[in-house]
């Protein structure tokens, strides 16, 4: 029977069998340390210098059966005694990353060649469990709020958002394009559920080379119906992001029981949109969470409800968590004679989306989180690659 | 503040608010009764057969303020006297499917051009409701066993399961396919977190018409590592069936401690896969859960582990359920240079992939499950589409 790292604690004085992979050797004259790395932490060794278990190079894969003797210099206080031990995999060649130093000296572009082995780093292995978490947290928050987890298709026959970064593929003969966010699917199901969430995929082609953006991540996605406007929809975020922080533990902020906002004439930005410098100034202004509410129709997509008695703005909203836009949603139109008119009255390709409002469908809003994005502004990182276990952008397809 | 019409008991001798879509009327000399939906279930109003709500058509979303008054008869003991109304939102034309009938009447292809509307029936919104608890409860039983939930790239450079049924997108200029499965991934990702899930989609390029696939599903897929062979695998299964049944509630099966299994070779089956007829026939003879074990090597994929001393068959098996494959899975190879052999030197397109098991990965396996295919199962449907929200096939690719 296994024990795992960070339970070997627990049997001080028995002999225990450990799992792992060989993370570090320090060989000092007569005695030496093995160091075993699993998924908990990592396990000390002591060995006969002469030991055979020393000839093994980096990420050999180990069972090794020992005394757990108590050495409060060892990892987790416990080191085993008199070992023996027995190879599960032999690595074929030595790695091309370093593991054991305490952070990783290569660099991204060699970090991502070699991502299966670069992600065993703890530090790096360690963004990732905070973003299972974390979407552990949006799951659980919005569960206690009514809503429905759904499933939708990411074949389809028209771009939600626009036009321009869409990927198109052969479908059985004709054209399809990859979903650019679950918008339709999620509207159509407050028609279902009134209260609907999608943890999933989305797919831009991005034509740009920038740390902020990739061709595919994981978007997390809410619905909600029988709103009165989009400050409905702006306390179900403040649900969900604090399910998400609680989950991301130290890494995460506070968040207060009602988050701060500005409208978007109220920024004192002198466009349609907000640069990344005007983000940041607004959250030294307000706060490390703050929303913008309001933006300008111009730069909202066609779905977006205008603001009554101000048509210029719109009834949406920017969440910007540490200087960065994590968070975008808002009221959508719910008429279907709005959408014939937002559309221009070219409405075929839009024709079964459009279902759902022509059959009847409450006031409604919603908001999408890339958890990608989510993660770095936890852990600080600058680059979505970072946190994002096998980044696609446009010179990257693999591994 | 609306009230849900599940707890409209809660509140008998009050003036309320409640808001849904208009189901049925029923109109009855003096008096008439409107019946609203919402997502918890339906309220019954009683209305003056004048009354202007009764001008309104199916699916017109309404709040109704009234009197919550007591009646064995009405739908959950209560209904709403003395009624004021407000019109949210007006459908654009009377819906094309009858939803207020006990079960819909219309032909599946009808339904699904219709599916925003179909959906709403509460018949078909259940299936998709138990769809949801079961993904709760296989994320539940693993997260319980010590696994970590990850995400993984859809778009990928080279083909997981077979180049035949692979769809093909232009990705920046080159050539990219759609992610038939995790299985490369979360084979690599035991290297990092030892037991993983993902609950995402997988597309197959399905060229057959038939009830039993779809071009795109939700496969809930698991690896884990340190086993000794698939029975440690199918120990897993075995808890993640077990978290889905509970969550699918009385449609589910009694799940025994250990599933029964037969090996391939014990089955009777003079072939080398088994057909439907052999999967109900198995199911007969052993159970509404059985294991199937030992696959001949000649149907499994690549990475499949051969059975020791026998290696014609394979450490691999399927779970049926009621007569179909819900699982499927086993031991995966783990030594480098036993993928090599297995891909008969032609390693190059599997360069990102082999890297897992280059630097050092140990003894593996893991399994998968479609979630359409497990509920169809649950509900006695016997077409995919029944359980699937928007199903692509080759004709479909909306809504």
């Amino acid at each position: 029977m296994r024990v795992l790292s960070t339970d070997l604690a627990g049997h001080v004085g028995e002999r225990v069998t450990i799992a792992g992979w060989l993370h570090a050797k320090r060989e000092l004259g007569s005695v030496s340390f093995a160091v075993l790395r699993d998924r908990t932490g990592f396990a000390q060794v002591v060995v006969p210098s002469n030991s055979l278990l020393l000839s093994h190079g980096s990420e050999t894969v180990l069972e090794v059966e020992g005394l757990a003797v108590g050495n409060e210099q060892a990892p987790g206080g416990v080191e085993l005694h008199e070992p023996s031990f027995r190879v599960l995999a032999e690595p074929a060649e030595a790695p091309p990353i370093e593991l054991r130093r305490p952070e990783l000296k290569e660099s991204l572009p060699v970090r991502l060649d070699f991502a299966p082995v670069a992600l065993r780093h703890p530090r790096v292995r360690d963004r990732f469990r905070v973003a299972a978490a974390a979407v552990q947290g949006f799951r659980a928050a919005l569960d206690g709020l009514g809503f429905t987890e759904i499933s939708t298709p990411k074949l389809v026959a028209s771009a939600t958002e626009s036009g321009a970064n869409v990927f198109t593929l052969d479908y059985f003969g004709r054209e399809a394009f990859l979903a650019q966010s679950p918008q339709f699917y999620k509207q159509a199901m407050v028609g279902v559920f009134e209260r609907v969430y999608e943890t999933g995929h989305v797919f831009r082609a991005e034509p740009h080379d920038t740390g902020r953006h990739l061709a595919e991540y994981t978007s997390l996605d809410a619905e909600l119906g029988f709103i009165q406007d989009h400050f409905d929809v702006m306390a179900v975020v403040r649900e969900a992001v604090a399910g998400m922080m609680d989950a991301a533990g130290e890494l995460g902020a506070e968040v207060p029981a009602e988050i701060p906002w500005v409208h978007f004439a109220d920024t004192g930005v002198d466009d349609v949109d907000l640069a990344p410098a005007d983000e940041r100034r607004i959250c030294e202004e307000h706060g490390e969470l703050v929303f913008v509410t309001g933006f300008p129709m111009a730069k909202r997509p066609f779905y977006t409800h205008p603001e009554p008695g101000r048509p210029e703005y719109s009834n949406s909203f920017d969440l910007l968590f540490r200087g960065m836009e994590i968070v975008t949603g808002g009221q959508r139109l719910h008429r279907y004679e709005d959408y014939v008119a937002a559309l221009g009255g070219d409405t075929e390709p839009f024709d079964g989306y459009l279902q759902a409002f022509k059959y009847g469908l409450p006031p409604h809003g919603g908001f999408a989180l890339g958890l990608e994005r989510f993660v770095a502004q936890l852990v600080g990182a600058t680059n979505l690659r970072e946190t994002t276990l096998f980044p696609r952008d446009m010179s990257r397809l693999s591994p």
